[in-house]
């Protein structure tokens, strides 16, 4: 049982047939050829040689079908990872060098054993704390970056930085080397596929091929401008007339590679292999979740961290870099009618093979189709609708996302998504801190309460009750404090407070402390406490307190109940010539 | 009016008259008694000259005269802040070095500037962050370490240390140097003072004084100590014998002093600087609020933090360090009768007086002394029933509350006072990310809808409701997912379900996104969605997105408005044979 838990693979892998297999080899088969330009693609938007891209679509591909519970899921180099690899080993060695790729596998070291430990502790909850808003606002942000950086290939002209300002001005600086051949070949290839993209699955239809079929030609796009540009440069000989091209590939399987073992090395990118593991983790959950309900099937996202975290592992002993689930190809698996994660593995292999016997034919492939590929599967992550919608439903939450987009764009991607997470938790604490509050009264003839701000109710000036709408935790429990003192004091006539509490789902210690203070100081003034309709779960916890000894007033069961008493109280109370009838009259002689 | 609002004194100040002024005359006096000794230790506590103690006592009382909202906090240098401060500036350069008193002037007025930016910006729920278990853990494991720390004086030994292992350590290593006349004089100037603590006042109210008196009598306990060990010092030649004695004091109100701009050190001081001011904040709003509570008097938080910072301000140029409201004194100053800030002005010219014609009176007094007044004082901050109580109160409050003490005395008290704060924090996003949520049924006969786990109720088969007694929020969002998504893959039958949303108070962007999938996820499989009882202001954001358009079913006033029309829309369901029909029961064509 225990095993099995942890290897989802005994699972689907029992019940493996030869219908599943040809779905799956179909399948592996698509997402290979969608594959193999994207792998050279975002190794290189990464900084790092070709191969390794390649490397990194192996191993990993396998180890996440034994351990991960998607599906569907195909995981693999992707773009924003890619941005972050980039952006994170820039800062041990220049991109390309020997330490830059000793960094990238570290990288993937870290980020899978965190991925890993994560996992394994059942700590997949911290990825909440990247809200909706903050991930969607830094995926954007990245996208625009990432398709700026590659206009240096599209333009054929050196140009770097891991942010916009450098970008942009380290662009203009240089704009004036571009070289002519590689804009040609990089401004078609771009139009080529934003003509797949939009045009070509319309046109297969129109001559009649059914839609699905037609949107897995259209995703073939990429390996068709690959051929074109690569027989375009070897014929026309653009090589010599400045083009770069990819060169030469290793002609071999993924190396075996041991990560450096280095302490300062691994403080260094400990941060960001955090980030980039949790953002990847985020991401990726977020694909194989929506596949799986297409089909009503379910995915464990501590398993999912397990098997991410397996993955990032085996490509850092493979020569590869950090990978997560990927969605566009992830949507191409699925729709080409993948069942099991044997899919994955089976594309591994179909990689393998292009590392094998393809790469030559990649020599001449020019870099600038590889930029075209990127900023146009980079500019569908670019999302300017969602600020909107957002800026609509919460100014909060639109804060939050704005200063992520702002801070990743201007600063970098770390400190981007370290300003949305930090924002949003800032505006979460302080929201906790004040939380919603009423003062109600009865309506009349009924034994319903509402705010006396916006229904006609009946109130006893003598009586003050008070509506909490939330639990009772450290971060509300000064404010209730300040709350009910502020209420009282401006409320002279006030002798008996009544704290409804039937949206406390929880009390903690701190608050238990204020609710005594609070009985402490109104008692001081002669005020009584008394509570209502709480929770049986907060009272079982109260009746491990001594507060309900020290109470001045009482629980009442309802609210109607406590009003109705205390009106009593407060009847007799005004009747009453000393102290001691007071006492007497609240019932506590 | 914006003027008098930071101003205070405006307030107080206009309506001041001769029996307001003999009663703070009268406070002033007592508590001028108190402070001299107590300025004297702390400033020792701290690793600072004694005079140090009596300029922190001078200007910092009159600028929270002028900007403070207490009327009776009596401000001035305490055991924790002084603690604090010495393992702050023993980062930077040993105890009692000039470039140590140098950095507790920088400590002194960077926490006045985090102070009055954190009043003028309305921060202060800010110190919500500190939880009662957190601050209560805190200041007794400062207690514990104050305590031991003084036992050096009390053996007349070297020892240092700023956790308890370095310290006990070191105690150990030196408690052979013992010098026998300084322990004589330390424990029976500890003994006599817990004497007074405890007997004096019982003592004093047999042989016929009132209580009050006899209690402000016995709080002169520690003049009294001072007293006789300086004149037995003297009287024995006692200093010849190895008693470590005050020493001179240089005769003189406070200097002018200007702290050190060195960014380095400013950077270096920041995080302690920032801590201490926020524990330092804490307590003293604390006291305060008590002693307001007492007589129906309110004290303004944010005004707090522009007083206090005015008080280390003042410090920072005053040749002090950093200061806030002591409990003790505080109390002191209220029972003695002061009704006004004034009071705290009269103790500040009583300690200036102290200083110009007391100090030579003090050269004798020996250090033991200090120490024993330092051990009684701090012995009473130790409170070991609070973690008991809270221990049987909450497991998750007391995991925090014990994860400070552990790690303040293990490791000192800023490590101390971080692990606390991020346990805290960290159990509340975790408890926060599993918010309760309970399938309901109806309670036969009736329209109220109950936990199927804890009460008898009707259900159906067809229909699933879950109540959510949380606002959704980013960080539980995802877990609404999967538990809806849960629920459903666990009841087959399951065609509607309803989300009630009773205790909704807030629905944020991430939360709608969630909610949205689970629209689309549950769509996808042939279930319909609902609300019910959604609240006014929730239902107003929601109408400002496209969710209630895209929602498969329906939005209901009350849960049981929702429960009937599901069960007479499934009914019509049963009865249709074509998914088009399905769709006209739903109302949707």
């Amino acid at each position: 049982m225990k095993i099995a838990r942890y290897l989802p693979i005994l699972d689907w892998g029992s019940r493996y047939n030869s219908t599943t297999l040809t779905n799956d080899g179909v399948a592996a088969i698509i997402v290979t050829i969608m594959l193999i330009p994207q792998s050279l693609a975002y190794a290189m938007l990464a900084g790092l040689p070709p191969e390794i891209g390649l490397y990194a679509s192996i191993l990993p591909l396998i180890a996440y079908a034994i351990f991960g519970t998607s599906r569907t899921l195909a995981v693999g180099p992707v773009a924003v990872v890619s941005l972050m690899t980039l952006t994170a080993a820039s800062a041990i060695a220049p991109p390309g060098s020997a330490d830059f790729i000793a960094a990238a596998l570290v990288l993937a070291l870290l980020s899978g054993l965190f991925l890993l430990l994560m996992g394994i502790f059942k700590l997949g909850f911290l990825a909440n704390l990247l809200s909706h808003p903050v991930v969607s606002g830094f995926i954007t942000a990245s996208g625009i970056i990432i398709a700026t950086s590659q206009l240096k290939s599209i333009f054929g002209i050196k140009a770097s930085g891991a942010a916009m300002p450098e970008l942009v001005s380290s662009i203009a600086a240089t704009i004036g080397t571009t070289n002519i051949p590689t804009l040609i070949i990089g401004v078609s290839a771009t139009a080529f596929l934003f003509w797949v993209r939009k045009g070509l699955k319309p046109l297969l239809m129109r001559i009649g091929l059914p839609a699905r079929p037609a949107e897995l030609i259209a995703k073939a796009g990429p390996i068709a401008a690959v051929a074109v540009s690569t027989i375009a440069t070897i014929a026309l000989g653009l090589e010599a007339k400045g083009v770069s091209v990819v060169g030469d590939i290793p002609q071999s399987l993924p190396p075996f590679s041991v990560p450096l073992i280095d302490l300062e090395l691994w403080t260094t990118l400990a941060i960001p292999a955090l980030l980039l593991s949790i953002i990847g983790f985020v991401e990726s959950v977020s694909v194989g979740q929506t596949l799986a309900a297409k089909r009503r099937q379910r995915i464990d996202p501590d398993q999912e961290l397990i098997g991410l975290g397996a993955a990032n592992i085996s490509a850092a002993f493979s020569g590869g870099y950090p990978v997560t689930g990927g969605f566009a190809r992830s949507v191409v698996n699925f729709d080409a009618g993948a069942e099991t994660p044997a899919a994955g593995a089976f594309t591994a292999i179909g990689i393998a093979l292009a590392a094998l016997f393809l790469t030559p034919l990649l020599a001449s492939l020019p870099i600038a189709t590889l930029a075209a590929t990127i900023i146009v599967a980079v500019l569908s992550l670019v999302d300017l609708k969602t600020p909107l919608t957002i800026w609509r439903y919460s100014k909060a939450d639109f804060a939050a996302m704005a200063a992520t987009i702002g801070v990743t764009l201007l600063a970098g991607v770390e400190p981007g998504v370290i300003a949305g997470v930090g924002l949003s938790l800032a505006l979460f604490l302080w929201r906790s801190s004040r939380p919603h509050a009423a003062i109600v009264g009865r309506v009349p003839e009924s034994e319903h309460f509402r705010n006396v701000d916006r229904h006609k109710v009946f109130t006893d000036p003598r009586i003050l009750t008070i509506r909490i709408d939330e639990s009772l935790t450290y971060l509300n429990a000064r404010w209730l404090e300040e709350f009910i003192l502020e209420q009282v004091a401006e409320q002279k006539t006030v002798r008996h407070v009544i704290l409804m509490c039937s949206a406390v789902n929880a009390i903690d210690a701190s608050a238990l402390e204020s609710i005594e203070a609070i009985n402490h100081r109104l008692d001081d003034g002669g005020i009584s406490l008394h509570l209502s309709e709480v929770k049986g779960p907060v009272m079982d916890r109260l009746k491990r307190s001594h507060f309900l000894d020290q109470l001045s007033g009482k629980v009442y069961l309802s609210q109607n109940a406590a009003y109705s008493a205390l009106i009593a109280i407060a009847d007799n109370e005004d009747k009453a010539d000393s102290p001691v009838d007071i006492w007497n009259a609240r019932g506590l002689i």
